[in-house]
């Protein structure tokens, strides 16, 4: 893209952006695709030690050898730029400490959403506002997956496979599928929208997509998905209400995000809702972020460290001690599915639990069993509860004896309440 | 908004942004609402020649004193942040030229779509990227009519009140109603996207609202309402085919984008579509925007003005002289409603008009006249052709006497081909 794109990007930055050294462990690849335009190394340090090389680019993702060159790159007075979400939102702070001590910049655009510029629009663009919350669809393998599962009717293993194939999933699919991949990236959103430090052994990390729920019924009553969403809910303690056809408006375009497309909804206090949309992943749209950040850090090279925007939008010495709510203590209503036997007496038990357990409930749907089957699906909705009361509630009516497998949980988190 | 939200301002700017003086014409109600906190006169031209301020923010609008003043601060040294979308679609080249040679910035995200960090994303965010086209709702007040008039069945003219009534419209709409002001929008847009000089005098300015036909038509078949959109189409000599599903996906989308809401949908080569989304009018959200640059320029302040970001996103000596597709040969498909007699061979005599034109009809709908009437609605859908075709087989179908009033003519643009 730096080749393709050279004219358009040297009007923009003012100077060219020369490839120094590329280092990969398949050598003769690398040498390949740069035509020998470059170095080629496969000796990661020696690029990282190169006096030559005014910025780092890493792009080899985890916390292993990645941070070892990134702490590396900038103790040798090195900008980075990194797509790395998993070494951000976990050694973050460390890593910002030491740019900060040594006057350089980590950009990290492509850590989060692709290509979508959304660490730009909530460190720069949204300067001005009290962000009261942030949400979105942020992980393109899932988001796909529900929306194949829904469509085509079929399996989650085999829609799995589906993905994989296509490159949408990796063979080891479980940063995906397990939520921690989304946990990653809203770790590293809340630190820029809410002025605290990275807190990844805080958040919630969750995945329940193997439960077959399709994500249509999510949609239905909120429009947003938090399957494999991680949480991370600062925001609930300084949150207001925004006004309702606002928030109506947001929850049609984000129930629109199809296949691996990514949206983030941002509310600031003064802008109201804003939406971000565009693919979530892949080579193009990733060096699309590296490369903005590529131009923004060629920018702002020779700028007094002082005046530059800061790593995680607020200044390093005004971090917000923000207390993250601990998932026990979330506060939403849910959607409750259930296999249960068809035998009086079943309904009355589980709502007995559930006012046991003070939860009220919105709504029961109870299906007429099949030609022959003694067992029926029970869907009930909740009005508003806590997390900690559900969990007690479900473990409860799972030791009922007539419930067949889990019991399907999900939350319907309000977008704007 | 800096007084309540000072505290979160300061913590990202790294020092507080303080109100020097406040020009306005009702110096009372000025002084009312600044407390005191600082100077207040009706002197604008004291306020850009005080030697104790840095930056001077033009919320007047228009073309006359604004021009002046924005003039007369850059002269003086004074960087400039303004909401002017008038002034800089018009004298834009002009001004940034006068900045450019003093060494200060003029900042204007507030300019386009409100509170949309838009300005921001295309001129940082998408760097990488050969923008290919751009396209979005950029006038919310438009925007809300078309809503009011599909949603409850209300004349142009009734909901055109309400809209004055709720603030949305000015007591004189047609700058908005024109499409002047979504023209002065896609100006700058254009100038930011292809790194061309501002010209307005270029763009096609058309609105079409009283017609009265409902933008669910539009919707259906293209998804985006260009009714009064204005038009700026340097964007077509580049353009290439993006994936259908990327369209498709960001279609649904802007479908749903309702009211006085503003999205714009931006289309790179790299990145593919992405999509903003946000409230684009409004005291908050436009002082929002305002904040953002404050914040931007004063971080700027004290750097090299070789390396800041460029006012147009691109270096100002790297402009491109790509050329402006004239109205004229603007190439698309049409919805055509026609309210014709119903007799026999009128419908012979509309298509043979298209056909000499060389238009091609994809479908045609002729409904059944009502109990009593002798008159009809036609409803044709052409294939691709050029705009003055179309402009040219209208006049002569208006020409034969059958049709009762004017041909409702809608482009139907397709995103991503």
């Amino acid at each position: 893209m730096l080749a393709r794109n050279a004219e358009e990007i040297t009007r923009r930055a003012g100077r060219p952006i020369r490839i120094v050294a590329v280092a990969d462990k398949n050598v003769e690849l690398a040498k390949q695709v740069t035509g020998g335009a470059c170095r080629v190394t496969d000796d990661a340090f020696s690029v990282v030690a190169d006096p030559e090389v005014d910025i780092v680019v890493e792009l080899i993702g985890g916390y292993g050898v990645a941070k070892e060159l990134v702490l590396k790159a900038i103790a040798n007075g090195k900008h980075v730029v990194t797509a790395n979400k998993a070494l951000l939102a976990t050694h973050g702070n460390e890593i910002f400490k030491a740019a900060q001590d040594k006057g350089v910049m980590v950009a990290f655009e492509a850590a989060v959403a692709g290509g979508i510029p959304i660490i730009k629009a909530v460190r720069e663009g949204l300067t001005a506002n009290r962000i009261e919350w942030i949400a979105g669809i942020i992980n393109g393998t899932t988001n796909f997956i529900l929306s194949e599962m829904r469509d085509k009717g079929l399996s989650f293993d085999t829609v799995l496979k589906e993905a994989q194939r296509l490159g949408y999933a990796e063979a080891d699919p479980t940063f995906d599928i397990e939520g921690v991949d989304a946990a990653h990236k809203i770790t590293i959103l809340s630190a820029l929208a809410f002025g605290i430090p990275m807190q990844f052994d805080k958040a919630h990390v969750e995945g329940n997509l193997q439960t077959g729920c399709s994500r249509y019924q999510i949609r239905r009553t909120t429009g947003l998905s938090h399957q494999a969403a991680g949480y991370h809910q600062a925001y609930r303690r300084r949150r207001r209400a925004a006004r309702a056809s606002d928030a109506d408006s947001s929850k049609r375009l984000i129930a629109n995000v199809e296949g691996a497309m990514n949206a983030v909804l941002v509310q600031g206090d003064a802008v109201g809702a804003t939406l971000y949309y565009g693919k979530g992943a892949g080579a193009e749209p990733t060096a699309s972020a590296v490369i903005a950040d590529l131009v923004d850090v060629t920018r702002m090279h020779t700028s007094d460290p002082e005046n530059r925007v800061p790593h995680l939008a607020f200044q390093p010495d005004a971090m917000a001690d923000l207390k993250i709510l601990p998932m026990d203590d979330v506060t939403t209503s849910y959607y409750l599915r259930l296999r249960v036997q068809d035998k009086p007496g079943v309904l009355a038990d589980i709502t007995r639990i559930l006012a046991d357990e003070q939860i009220s409930i919105e709504a029961v749907i109870q299906k007429e069993p099949g030609e022959g089957e003694d067992q029926t699906d029970l869907i009930m909705l909740t009005h508003q509860t806590r997390e900690k009361r559900i969990v007690a509630a479900i473990a409860k009516i799972e030791a009922l004896g007539v419930v067949a497998g889990k019991v399907t949980k999900l939350r319907m988190e309000e977008l704007g309440k």
